[in-house]
């Protein structure tokens, strides 16, 4: 890709979201200082934005032929010392979808283009600010909404990842070297690389890249949440439990001014990782109808799910309950699922019942039997507890780099297959020749992470997912 | 209300909507710097953001017990010279839930307070950075949504209504301590103040002071949009109108990224002014429902319209368009309010019929009778015109300074009858200290606009309506 081409002109979009008092609208490229002095008036005259020093602020008027259209702040970058690496700017003007209009108007009046999603990061990686990696962690930091997914995100943006991945590459880099100079050579039948220490560091560079592979059902589920199935009878009170659950999380959410969230979703954060709830809307609709039995659809949530919460209603019988819970079980058999079975509308039953469907009801090891109130509220906390153990064992184990991305656990399935060749490979005592390529092709999947090696279908893919205006 | 109480702590809040790629976090009071100091960390480690200067940016990390929570630009602002004129500091980080909600919480944590709404623009009103109506112009303007509501509010903002007031009131107030003082010598029976020339000035405030009252009805529909009525019988059509109308709009909104509308109102910017159609939620769900017809529900919304589309499928004849407008008619007589019958669905039929349709239904000059198909979109340009010529009237009114907030306009009402009351007692002749007593009524109300006079209770009133950050 030509860079000419993608950095000749001068980007600006708005950066922040809808609502709110102030918004701020970013500018880069060459020409930012220029096109925004043409209409960026500063209060204090001596001051002259074009001349402005990087890292500084000025406050001033948007003139538009005359008329006034905000009071605003303008914060001055200067190549290389921005975002992006180039001269920037950024807008700050107050939230009216009106005047945002009008300045992003004015902008792309003067000279200045809108810009595209992530075209800013796109911009930063291009200039050496980041890395590829690097670049698509910004996207999963803005997306972040619990402790641990912001974790990772801020982990893989700072470089860690990119760290790892680039150690391991460049020593098969080192050795990849070593074997093609021995090709140069081949008539002369020498070895410049070691084979017996090169087979040491595959299997090396195989064990953590198989760590980082395994990691990512993990990452997954910490940047996505881990997905909860609640399932059960009509009428057990699975509305009522989801919606116990999620009105402790909006009191939460909603007590520092400004964090409120314009719509609830079904997610609720415990202990720092976000339980996501499958297809609740849908249970919430038909929770009285009797289709919503089929087992079909009972069987392809749980397919979805990592976390099963059976509700059974008590004054139902221990029998309602045995065969569901006979059919789940044959179900998630072999799996790593969790199944929690929660007995419900415990409120203004006699104490002896509960024991009594505790002796009827046999609970494996790995399951939780737990009785409550969804609508009182009782025993809600020991579900709570439990969810905060299975959260904790995902907390552990972002002690280590963990990988949340799609696109990088695919490389490294590539680059494992790749390292195996090549151990087989050296175990066969093949020519050098043959071990280069697969270690060349290991070294190309480690590259693609970082971006050392890319393309424009890859980068346009990485890019068109970014909110603009980063 | 004692000002050591209010500006005792440290503020902070966060300052945009949700959504988007960058977020503001606003800080202010006299500790703001040495708050952030004790979780934010510069890049440039030679730099300390408690000795920075104003209008600087410094980059750096948040750190949160040696986790970094976010990647950060803070911007220092110097007492007097920000907004609210204490110190002050802007925290631009990435716009994760999760990043929003840590750094406020760490800001709470190391001594600042959730700012209440309006918080920010309450301190610079205490600090003598703004006066009381260029306070409430800073919500009017966020909240500005088409070019004539952000003209009067800038121009609020910036203090010509202010000026306008601020004039009134000197000279009102130059005479009433004229006359006082004639009150101190009143056994001398001097004249200070010339009655004459009191008399005229007085004349010439109120005058002023009515134009400023008058002009309320047009800076209310300029803020809150024309409200529109679409009324007909069922089936003719309405809401195909509407949603032609607006549909129109979103296109002309989305057209420039990151100005897209979370949600579609029922309003349509024609002209730099809104139209706001009345009611139409109600429209589109009981369109179909006989008992829509009630002439009660349809009479209500004429009443609160300003212009009235009075809706007829031109297959039903002219018959049923006849009696319905006949009702209209009466009912509007005398009231300013814009009818425009729109007989819809020409689409298909014979060009005769329009002929026909025209020479049967006689339209009053101050009416307007258009033929449309709101399915095809044919006349609806005719349509538009008719409305933007409407929103040319209101442009033209807004070449003065005009009136938009309520309690301006109560306050003005006010100050006309005091003044009313001084002239009727200047005209008989009545003793300095009754005329005194009227303008310093009249000088108070005046003063009650720009805060010279105020109370916590009108305070209160006005800051809660704002949003918090602002």
């Amino acid at each position: 890709m030509d860079r000419s081409l993608i950095f000749e002109n001068t980007i600006c979009a708005l950066a922040t979201g809808n609502g709110g008092a102030l918004g701020i609208i970013r500018v880069s490229g060459a020409e930012s200082l220029a096109i925004c002095g043409k209409f960026f008036s500063p209060s204090n005259k001596r001051l002259i934005l074009g001349e402005s020093q990087g890292y500084t602020i000025l406050f001033g008027e948007i003139v538009d032929g005359g008329q006034v259209i905000d009071e605003v702040l303008v914060s001055v970058f200067r190549s290389p010392r921005s975002y992006t690496g180039e001269d920037s700017v950024e807008i700050s003007c107050h939230a009216s979808r009106y005047i945002q209009k009008r300045i992003l108007e004015l902008l792309i009046e003067n000279g200045a283009v809108a810009a595209r999603p992530g075209e800013f990061t796109q911009r930063a990686f291009f200039n050496g600010k980041i890395d590829l990696s690097q670049a698509e962690a910004v996207a999963d930091l803005i997306a972040s909404e619990s402790k641990l997914a912001h974790k990772i995100a801020i982990e893989q943006m700072r470089g860690s990842f990119s760290d790892e991945i680039g150690q391991l590459r460049s020593q098969l880099l080192h050795f990849a070297t070593m074997i093609e100079l021995e090709l140069d050579f081949s008539e002369e039948d020498v070895e410049f690389a070691d084979r017996k220490k090169l087979k040491k560091i595959i299997e090396k560079s195989l064990s953590v890249s198989e760590r980082l592979t395994s990691s990512f059902s993990m990452g997954n589920v910490i940047k996505n949440g881990i997905p909860v199935a609640i399932i059960g009878n009509p009428n057990t009170g699975k509305s009522t439990l989801l919606n116990s659950l999620l009105n402790e999380e909006r009191a939460i959410v909603s007590e520092i001014p400004g964090t409120t969230r314009d719509t609830i979703e079904d997610v609720k954060v415990i202990d720092n990782i976000q339980f996501r709830f499958i297809d609740t809307a849908g249970i919430r609709q038909t929770d009285d109808i009797i289709e919503n039995m089929g087992i079909a659809r009972t069987m392809e949530k749980i397919e979805k799910a990592q976390v099963i919460l059976l509700v059974a209603d008590i004054n139902s019988g221990v029998q309602a309950l045995s065969q569901f819970l006979e059919d789940i079980r044959n179900k998630i058999e072999g799996s790593d699922k969790e199944l929690i079975v929660l007995v419900n509308k415990i409120d203004g039953i006699l104490p002896g019942s509960i024991a009594d469907f505790v002796g009827q009801i046999p609970i494996y090891h790995n399951e939780k039997l737990l009785f409550i109130s969804a609508k009182t509220g009782e025993g809600m906390e020991g579900l709570i507890e439990v969810l905060s153990s299975i959260a904790l064992r995902y907390i552990k184990s972002t002690e280590n780099v963990i990988v949340s991305n799609i696109r990088h656990y695919e490389a490294l399935i590539q680059v494992n297959q790749s390292l195996k060749r090549v151990i087989h490979g050296l175990d066969l005592n093949l020519s050098g020749d043959l071990i280069a390529m697969d270690l060349r092709q290991a070294i190309h999947y480690f590259g693609s992470i970082t971006g050392q090696i890319t393309n424009d279908e890859i980068l346009g893919n990485i890019f068109k997912n970014f909110c603009i205006g980063k």
